[in-house]
This record gives C-alpha cells, structure tokens and sequence, in this order.
C-alpha cells in the first residue's frame, strides 16, 4: 500500500499547505467520488461548514483522500438566502427527506434543540448512517438512546462541536486518555458568562452593564436566561462528565446556579482575596463510583490556569490519575469554531463510512449522582445588611448557630450600600444552605447576594 | 451488533469508573486474547507503562474489550531491578530479538536516541508490527524514513508521548483539526526551563540557583546543556512543525537560542514592561508554504495564556484559520503522564491491528524553511556596559545606524552592575544581529546579554 506516497506527490505538486496524515484503515478512496453529506440546519454553523467544505476541499481530498459534498439541505425557512456554497436546488423544508435521501450517506445536524432533531437522528442511525452533531441540548438529556442506536446500527455518532466548539476535548477524553483514570473535569463552557465576568472582574463594570455589552457584541441572546443561569453549562458539564467517567449524566441531573446575584464589588473582594470569579462546569468521580456534577459561579485561585481564561473563550482542566493536570483552551462557539469542530468529525464519520468500521460507541449506564448537600467546599457569601452596630455579630452568629466556621468576613460599602462578605473554612453544602436560609430570616439582613464556592485550591491550604 | 450492552454490563457489575466507548471499527475482540507488546526500553516511561498497563488492564478490557500483556521487555542492563509488573524472564538484553519475536504483535519504543532505536523502528514496521515511540530525537532527524516505512506496510506508527507528554496534541492536530489550515504553533515545550524562568520570575531567583533547584527537584539532568541551551525545545519544535504544516522539519532546520544569558534583572525589567519571558517553541507558515521554525526565548504578553504556564508545565498555542486560537496545557515529562500517552497510542495501535486497518499516515515532503535573517520582530536586547557619561547615546547610535528603531530604553543597576536595556520596534533580524555585532565592538559595551523577541502581541500594538 504505497498511498501515501501519491499523497505526497499530489501536495508537492499543488504547493498546498495541507495537514498530512489521514488514510484510515482500508483501501484509499478516490477523491473523485466524494462523501455526500445531509445537512439539518443551515445557520450561522452550516453556512460556515458549506464555506469550509468548498474552502478546503482542495486540501481535504490532498490530505486524506477523501471528497465531501453537501448533498442536500433541510432549513425552517426554504426562503431565506444561504451561503454562495449551498446550491439552492439542495435546500429543502423538509428534513425527514434529507436523512431518507439515497444521495446523502452522513447526517450532520446542527439545527439545535431535541425535537425535531432528536427523531432525525435516530432514523438516520437507523438506516445506517453516521451522524455528526453539535447539539448538547439533545446529548444531555437523550445520551443512552443516541447511542444505543448508534451501536445497534454500527455506524458513528460523533459530537466534537456540542462542548466546547473547536476545542478538541472530546475525542482527547475518549481516545487519547483512553486507559486513564480520570477524577475530576472543571471547565469555563460557557463564552457569554465568561465575557460578563471578565468585564466586572478587570474593567469593574456592573452585571447589567457588562451583560448589556455581551448582547451588543453579539455574545449574548436577546433573553440572556440560557447562558447566565448556567442551562447552557449544565448540558455541557453533563456531556463532559458522560464522557469522562463513562456513565450518562443528564442536564437535569446537574445542581445548576447562574452568575445573576454576582456584583462587581464582589469580584473585587475576591480578587483582594486572591481568587478570580469563573462560572464552572465541574464533574468528579467520587466513592468509587458515584459522580458529583454541578454549575456554579466559582472562586479560583489567581494563579489556576482557569483563572487566566479571559473573555469569551472557554477552557476545560482535567486531572487524571497518570497524566496529571491537563488544560485545552479556545474558542467555545462561534460558526467557524464550530463548523471545524464538525469537519473534523466528519472526516472521520466520511473516513470510517468507507472503510467499513466505525467510530468507538458503547451506551454507558445512567450515573449515581452524588447529592449537592454532600458537598464539602469554602464558601463566599455576600450579604446585603442595614449598616448599624452589632450587626456583624448578628449575621456572624448565623454561621455559628449552623456550625459553618468563618475564615475571614468584612465590610464592604458604607450606609444603604453596605454589605458583609464572609469567606468560611471548608464547610458542609446542607450546613450552608441551612445557613443561607437562616440569613434569610435575620431582620439585619436586606438580601443575601452572590454565594461562591472555592474550586481548584490546592490541598492542604484550607 | 449489540457488543456495547455486554460492555457496560461489565461495567456496572464491576462498579468500574472506566470510562466510555471504544469498539473501533470491525467485530469484538474477546479480552481474553491479549495484544503483546514488547517493550524497548524500560526506564522511568517503561516502569510506569508496565504499571498503568497491570493497574487498568481491568478497566481496559471493560471499555474497549482489549487486552494488553507486556510479553517482552529489552534492556541495556538485564540485571536491573524492575518494576513488579515487568515478568524477570520476559527481559533480555537483546532488543531485536524482542522486534522479531512472534509473540510480540505491537512495538513500544521508550529507549531514546537515535540508534539502535532506528534500525529496531524500521525492522518492527518492515515486518508488520505497529510502532509507538516516545523518541523525539528520532522522530525530529528520520521522519520520512520512518513513516514511509510504517505507509509501505501499512502499519501505525503513533507518537503522541513525543511531545508535550501527556498533552493529547498530535491527535489533535492529525484527527481533530483534519481540513483546518493551522497557521501558527508556539509552545512551551520545555519543563526544565520553563521551571528555570518561573522561579527567576516570581522569586527574583538567579539563573544559576534556580537551575540547581531545578537540578536538586530532578528537572534537571547534570549536564542541563540539551534543555537550556534549547535543543530538546528544537526536536520538538520540529515535530510539532512537520504535524501542524504537513512538511517534515527537522531539528536542524530549527533556529534555536538557549536561556542561560539571562539574568533576574533582565526577568524584571521585561515584567515591568507587562511581558513574561518564556522559552518558545514557534512554527509559522508564511507565504503560502515555507515554515519559519525557530527557539528562543520570548517575551510574552502577560495577559497572553502562554504567559501564565508556570513551573514544569508544558503547554502548545495552536492558531487555525477557523479555530481560531486553541491551547494545550499539561505535564510534559514524567514517567507516569508520558506513559499515560503510550498507552493511548497502544490502545490505538491493538485496536486497528485488531480491526486489520492501520492509524493515518503519509510521508511529507521537505519543508521550505524561513531563513531566521527575514524574522520581523520586537527585539529586547540588554548590554553591559561601562556606567560613564554618554554611554547611552553611544549605545543608542549603534541601534539607530542599523537602522533599528528603539521603542524604550533605559538603565538598570549602577556602576559596575550598570546595564542598559532596549526595547525595539518591529525590526527586522539582519538588521539586529548586524547591531549585536557592532555593540560587541563598541568600547562602552562590556558584554551583550540576553536576546528576546516579542511573540503573541496581537497586531497593531507595536
């Protein structure tokens, strides 16, 4: 099998930069008769993948031997005005027809949400075609069901682009780590809180201020819900810890709390204190066996790799029993992003289709989920108080009453806008709550602000 | 094909955390028939490997229905202690008899050095057996050869422990990133060094001590010249290039500058002027095809990730076309993450020889390096000089009559501790070196120092 060299021969003469590599398995395939792709949606991420496609075919082809070709396309609005590489006699409204298309032999959905998307797929899967998709709202709530199908028809499901976009974090946790044991995954999944927090955090921008910017750039939705109560992350946290300790954990299953009782003199105690404000995603095995995932606005310390993930990028830290401390970083969406994450996918789908394997699919049991009362952290809680005497040791005794240990507390603003921040010794989540509950009550107390758990301290510094 | 259900049957009754998937390709493999390996080389990497295979053989088989038996193990000494997952009658002190013994069925490389690593490569891939290695040195001088080896029997050749460790990098950029057109990689590939700087920086701690301490820690070997000097960072450099742009580099295309001319002073000096100096590894593609490739040390923008890689960790900067930025953070050495990557490149190996198809791989042709005379850069230069009156100005001429414009400037230190500092604009290297020249000549000067360029400052701010 002499391939490869014909390869060589073809990027010499066409001076193309191309990658090298990529001649999977079996018999190499002429580029001359391209792998027709299904596209479901054609958004801002299938416009971008027709561009790519068209853009790199060139050195696609060079590179691994293989052609793709959108074959056909299913929109909402069959109307609406596509990128110049989506040949408008492939556009549909009907995307039943799409995936029972005899010229489409790979599925790529990027249309979101999990119906109709979710009936799509399985009846790809069934028929026997592999699927590419970016859709973490589906994978975190349907997981099993995908991928049984998938294994019962032997074709590939693959799913690079649902967390972290062009971060290639997904196929690193399956193949590269493959044997290692891993113990925790924390991760910034979430570009727009990311943003909003970076602005509070170094311009001292207010929530509504930076969140507002967020919408103008274009980070954030109209109805910023999704993002800033951490929905969004919680499907990501789920996919991530699904992958990472081998048993399905729904969005549902994830202790979920946004970033919107965060204030930017809250960050600046933080910071004071020597920790960053992040909203993160973390899973850990625990007990052997069991795993705690959750969302939650986050300290951690400066000097923490995460600490450093500014704007809206994204980052994911994994810690693994042989390998250590890991980090993969970049852009977490985005159409270009995104549509490179589901091209590579593709030549993989494309290259496995032709070769007569498939990707590597099992359908993992449904996870034990370690209840968020178990946790045991540091806490940051902000309270909003009437500034008058004695009622520090009011607010102060609460936390003793519920046996949370304070490490240090202050005041922060005098007056009307005066409020107390304390930050506990490691200290049991129900205890906490008890606590918070108990503030509740307090007649010195006007509301209970941002609550943050310290995440990524080494050991031994508490 | 239902083999998924009975994995995670296994799972589950095993209350294992193993984590997901891996059927790859064609039928089941029935764990009870283990894939040989035998092992060239059985130091740290090879101790660890043989322990991670023994600890997670259960796990393995569980999530990817393969086994792994370490049937032989050739080393220099063969009456050494070894790890007790190593079987004292599988060592001999003859590896080629382990290369062509017909119960070994895939090859692990981890002795280093050229030969007789070379000659066993070849010999195991020109007989039919896959091929994983650690070997940087190797794989930085013999590319070509070895992989067109490995295409002409269409066998795996993996080398993902090569560099940056742990760091799933290679396949990320072979698998992950296939039809993106990757336009940068810069890194930090060094650990020994990068620990050398992080101490100078953040301690004040003199290049000589900080190496002891690196030396005392075990990061650094007796003779440190490889990694201080840079040339461990270029073999890597060259891999990292040859993957990234699909052309083989070697280390000696690789422009390479060491860290042993700076001082603590000069560390201050550029953190003041919001930098952090970091040994690079760099890979650019320029001008539609040739490669510039090149290490030394840098000044990095302190806002920039790479800035922010502290200690002995590794981390590699990827920018794509598409992607858009992307880091890779991790341990790079170490017995156990190095092994950790062995052993994903194992998994890979056993499974498509399983499957009966092979991993991607091409043979690339020569790059067409960048000569390091066209560099366009910032330039840091620090000079010793003698503390007189007019010094400055006759410093300062040598700069401007080869026509390299200074951005700042200024004296560190008095008297016979008196240096001068100088931080230019964009310039180009001919004309810098041609200043290194003429400041040598120059009565004032007692010695030039230490030589940075400026790398990851976006563009528009020089």
């Amino acid at each position: 099998m002499n391939l490869p060299h014909r390869f060589t021969g073809a990027l010499a003469v066409g001076g193309s930069v191309g990658r090298m590599s990529v001649s999977h398995g079996a018999a190499p395939v002429a580029p001359k008769k391209p792998v027709r792709v299904g596209l479901l949606g054609c958004g801002t991420v299938g416009n971008a993948l027709a561009e790519l496609i068209a853009k790199d075919s060139a050195v696609l082809a060079a590179s691994t031997g293989l052609g793709l070709e959108i074959a056909r396309v299913a929109v909402r609005d069959a109307t609406k005005t596509r990128s110049v590489h989506v040949r408008p006699e492939s556009v549909t409204g009907d995307p039943e027809s799409v995936v029972s298309a005899s010229d489409v032999d790979v599925v790529v959905e990027v249309m979101g949400g999990v119906e109709p998307a979710r009936s799509l797929i399985l009846s790809a899967l069934r028929s026997g075609k592999p699927v590419v998709t970016a859709n973490k709202e589906l994978l975190a709530s349907h997981w099993s069901e995908l991928f049984r199908a998938a294994a019962d028809s032997g074709v590939d499901l693959l799913h690079e682009a649902a967390v972290a976009g062009a971060i290639p974090l997904v196929r690193a946790l399956r193949e590269s780590l493959a044997g290692e044991t891993i113990t925790s995954v924390m991760g910034i999944v979430n570009g727009t809180t990311n943003y909003i927090l970076t602005k509070m955090s170094e311009a001292g921008t207010s929530y509504e201020d930076a969140l507002a910017e967020a919408q103008h750039l274009g980070y954030a939705e109209t109805d910023p819900t999704a993002d800033v109560e951490g929905h969004d992350a919680a499907a990501k946290a789920a996919i991530l810890a699904t992958i990472a300790f081998g048993q399905e954990v729904r969005a549902s299953d994830v202790h979920t709390e946004g970033i919107s009782a965060i204030s930017a003199s809250d960050i600046a105690v933080v910071r004071r204190l020597g920790y960053e404000v992040k909203l993160l995603a973390v899973a850990e095995s625990v007990d052997g066996g069991r795993v705690a995932v959750r969302v939650h606005p986050a300290m951690v310390p400066l000097d923490h790799p995460l600490a450093g993930v500014r704007g809206s990028f994204n980052a994911v830290f994994v810690v693994g029993e042989a390998v250590g401390e890991m980090m993969f970083y970049g852009r977490g969406a985005g159409g270009m992003p995104t549509a490179a994450a589901v091209l590579g996918d593709l030549v993989d789908a494309a290259h496995n289709l032709r070769s007569g394997g498939y990707g590597r699919v099992s359908v993992p049991i449904r996870a034990h989920i370690v209840p968020i009362d178990e946790l045991v952290a540091q806490y940051f809680v902000s309270v909003d108080v009437a500034d008058k005497p004695g009622v520090l040791a009011t607010v102060a005794r609460v936390f003793g009453d519920n046996q949370v240990s304070i490490r240090s507390m202050e005041q922060v603003g005098l007056g009307d806008e005066a409020h107390l921040v304390f930050l506990t010794h490691t200290a049991n989540e129900a205890r906490v709550q008890a606590t918070l509950a108990g503030l509740e009550t307090c007649d010195a107390v006007k509301r209970v602000g941002a609550l943050l758990r310290v995440v990524g301290e080494p050991e031994g510094t508490r």
